[in-house]
């Protein structure tokens, strides 16, 4: 066991304190207010331009950035609450990662594509495309859930964000897709990064930690807190970096409409797969989102609203589906323990988004479109390419993006492997207690129960 | 007790899929895009009318939007897990009739009061009227709480979204009546609609589940997630479909006031009221609200800052005396079982607030209001009719509202007594485990408790 | 014991209904709307300035100020949630004294400084300033959290809350100091104001509460939602009243950074200090947060992101170490009982916020803020001062906060210590049960825990 040394004293410093400080050397070199945020600048161009005040991208999009931020932090932090014994892991460790990506993903993304004569110009716009790209790495987070130290999660991060900048470059800027909501670049690359890394990571004994690997009834409720404030913010997330006027707002219509149809495809598939006719509160929890997803690459193209409740509706019934048999089969036959169930959230129904967006992307008129062509396929409004052509590129960038994130994840995986990191033991996943200071008295009361549950369950 | 099968297995998936394919089908024949949402006709419009993008209905509706909904799913869910053994199902059907509420909604809203050559035309502002709509519905469900299943509930909501829909229309362009907050056509509606529902479905011996009809000490915090949200937003809810402008900012503010005095009204009688001079938390988690369905009619009015304290103060007091002595007489006299006490949140606040429109109504005068009485009142700004008649209308609405609300929710409870619902029996109301897969380890540690409450009770 | 009777049933209700029936008719003599929230006056200077509804200062701040109010109530009010038996008070106190400060700040501000023709005009910045007011109201609460009643509660913010409007005109009207997120006027005032109060109250046998004074698991995950909505929020809390436009805009973004670095370090010094290397629950609720107190008064300056960086690591590192070594002392040498631990949090960080804001006012150059000097330093711009001289007058603006702070809750403390308010005695602190109605079965559940613990513990 000399290996699982899982004390963090001098680990966790000198990663996050190493981290942090080469995040500020490369902010003091390469960091500036955009035209949006100095002082001087903004001045200038109101009083150039006859600008007024709200015309400052600030009014545009910090709400939105805003409701994307809670999805960020209590979204995602409380949905991976439902471990009976993880909670302060779960929200926590989020916290930490969260908070860690969205500094680098500032920076990545600013390298791969946001440089303006040598500096990365930083604004609203880029602190919501740092929050998705943290989106991404906290998908990633749900797959190894409880199986992985602090000190694994943040040298994840600093690979991952790299990646999805990369990944996020060749997608939007050399294929010239579109995927404002991140079907592609957010859901499928977070999901099988993290099925990636959690293959490499497979550990055939976690059945010695299985009697953790599972909810009690109040966590349960919290992790519905962070389950219903994605659902209803999701809509801000897809609309957040659309462009300005109906396009945010056609996006998060779309996008209000299917996760409603969604939500009553995954009550109807929990209730049929269950032999009792039982609802199962996994599914509720997760597979009421994927409309959400599903949306996030032709949301804002003019999809119709029905056709976002058909597309909801198909997500959220594959989504279930995949909870219930899926995952199961994951693990036993491929050895992808993927614990809070990202492939059904995150990766199929993106799959799904992705090649919605394909279609509906090939669909596009000049008849439905308008002039506002020009904000959604601006190449196509300008004659460089056609809907057909558009199409294939939103194809070919969904695939791109599944190998990059797969082959990503595994090599991640690899790397994490190195045992000195601080990884708990078999027989400690999914337990808090390893990891942070669970006081005398809370402990004796959950300690209390897990007696008593053991007799009862030896019963 | 062969009438109570309360497996789901069949029953709420057809429910659930019969009803979204109507939705569905529907939503393709009826609704579009309105200008705001369509790429074509709002480029169209904005170069035709020399508009910019921050004329977009979305920025100034959307944060709105995102209070209500939050509201809707956070706030009406987690202000009904207070039951110690009920919070899936609060939180969860909560989610699940919300979500088809607000496409039923859509349609409905839309055929009795939206239609553009044929077509139901939508955007951020039908958004919002959907959810207010859902939100009369989720009143009604608090009337029910613990004694339905999931299936009576969607039933008894495409009942009620119709009839919402119909009175709406009668109030708001028949009577010409001002209601932006919905102290009629949501509060009074909801409530009255829940106790007709809850009048029939009178069950003589709810006594046998009545041991898990109470809350314990963490159910209550989680409720108060739920009081606290619906508080915060509430000046977003009386604000989010009033005219732009002063309008928008007075209710807002109105609203805040009044739900302040409210509070200190509520903590003072709950004091009074208990032998022991304790807080109640059921007063604190409700009637705290009181204020806000108050406002729902008089907060656009030029009611000042210190007529909305003064009204939230009588809410405060009216709502707090319901739940200490109305609540056990209108369940013992009257066989109405009212499980979140709505008549005292939502049904005798909502009569204070409809009477309060009614006298502001009728003491508007263009010395006060001057240009602004066109955005207001603008029958009488137009001269089509006077303060006087306008506050008759005003009053004619209430009881119109309440009539509608009363014989539909009689009716709609009659048509949910037919045994055929998997409605639970007298004994496991309160319940969550006849409808969820409540986990065994979740099981037996409520299980201990419960044994040990028996116990303890029984000394 | 007969001068501790902790019964509320006559004074509660005659606090609350006296403070209030005063408010109203304060309201009542000086309240009225502004132009913004007027219907004439907004409409005639409409059609006067020839301005647009989207121009009304609600699109503005409106989304700010719910942001702001969600860290009022949901942030304050769960983050002390922590203590395993006074959640409903944390969070009952909480609401009760901030929908009582909110109303009485909006008259103590209007009075010090917000009078226009002998009346107080209000409208959504008022809102967000007397939200401010009760933030340092709520600090003060936690410095006391656990040993007050609600009636002492009630009148320390009676008093703070005039104190507070007093030293505000004082350092921004008077010596014309920048503090738009209130480093020094809220978190400084806030922090030593509670410090002073809670010296007087000190009690030498508070370790017979001591048992109730800490956490169970549940309990710190409640405190959890706490954390992150103020985290969350905080952009919008140093940005809602800075100038609009790129000051909004910057104020938002640098803060976001700096609570970003500052997560890294208390992780970082969470677990070194710890022997067994084990993070801590209350450091980061906590000292997380100091990344936003710190950048109070700099926020809306040019410091450069790299710059808010910087801060927030170090308000992270100081806040934790304060929380490990030096709150034993301040209770053990000083008899400062502390319990939310509110120097760490807001003293510290505070007095660095207001450091690094004299330091970046000093280097204010016209080459660096341009025409935007306007907005951030008027006097600089007019030529009134110069950045030295306006450094000294933010360094002078710290100085009399604290003066005026610690002077005033020392007095407010020995008013308080006169045993008529319902205070609980040594033994009944940090307990729910005194002051709210603990139903009989969730008693139980509790008692039967505490048996349980006691038997552990006595092992």
């Amino acid at each position: 066991m000399a290996e699982y040394n899982t004390n963090l004293r001098l680990k966790l410093p000198i990663t996050c304190i190493v981290m942090e400080v080469i995040v500020i050397i490369l902010f003091a070199v390469f960091v500036r207010y955009d035209t949006d945020t100095d002082a001087r600048k903004w001045h200038k161009e109101k009083s150039h331009d006859n600008k007024s005040n709200y015309e400052n991208d600030f009014y545009f999009r910090y709400p939105s950035f805003q409701d994307v931020h809670v999805m960020i932090f209590i979204g995602f932090g409380f949905l991976m609450t439902f471990l009976q014994r993880y909670g302060f892991s779960s929200v926590g460790f989020n916290f930490l990662i969260a908070a860690f990506s969205l500094q680098w993903a500032t920076l990545m993304q600013g390298f791969f594509h946001g440089m303006h004569n040598g500096k990365i110009e930083i604004g609203v716009e880029s602190m919501i495309n740092a929050d998705f790209c943290t989106g991404a790495v906290l998908i990633s987070f749900g797959a190894v859930l409880g199986k992985t130290s602090p000190v694994q999660l943040l040298i994840m991060a600093v690979i991952e964000v790299t990646l999805f900048a990369i990944n996020e470059f060749l997608v939007l800027s050399v294929l010239n897709a579109k995927d404002a909501g991140g079907s592609m670049t957010i859901h499928i690359f977070g999901a099988y990064f993290g099925l990636g890394v959690t293959r490499v990571l497979y550990r055939p004994n976690l059945d010695k930690s299985q009697h953790k690997n599972c909810s009690v009834y109040h966590s349960d409720l919290f992790a519905m807190i962070g389950t219903i404030y994605l659902w209803m913010f999701w809509p801000s997330f897809n609309s957040a970096i659309t462009a300005e006027g109906d396009d945010q707002h056609r996006t998060a219509m779309n996008t209000y409409y299917s996760l409603a149809a969604c939500t009553l495809a995954t009550f109807a598939i929990s209730a049929v797969v269950n032999h009792e006719g039982k609802l199962d509160m996994v599914h509720i929890q997760n597979a009421a989102l994927a409309g959400g997803v599903a949306m996030g690459t032709a949301g804002e193209m003019m999809l119709t609203p029905v056709g976002s409740m058909v597309v909801g509706f198909l997500a959220g019934i594959i989504s279930t589906l995949g909870f219930k048999y899926l995952t199961p089969i994951l693990e036993e036959k491929f050895h992808v323990q993927d614990t809070c169930g990202v492939h059904n959230l995150h990766g199929m129904p993106g799959v799904l988004g992705a090649t919605v967006g394909t279609i509906t992307a090939s669909l596009a008129s000049a008849e439905v479109y308008g002039e506002g062509m020009k904000d959604v396929f601006p190449d196509i409004y300008e004659g460089k390419t056609t809907p057909f052509k558009q199409a294939m590129w939103q194809g070919l960038s969904m695939g791109v993006t599944m190998g990059i994130a797969s082959i990503g994840g595994i090599l991640t995986g690899l790397l994490l492997k190195v045992p000195i990191y601080a990884t708990p033991p078999d027989t400690m996943c999914f337990e808090d207690n390893i990891y942070w200071e669970v006081y005398a008295r809370g402990r004796s009361v959950y300690d209390l129960m897990s007696r008593e549950l053991q007799l009862l369950s030896s019963v």
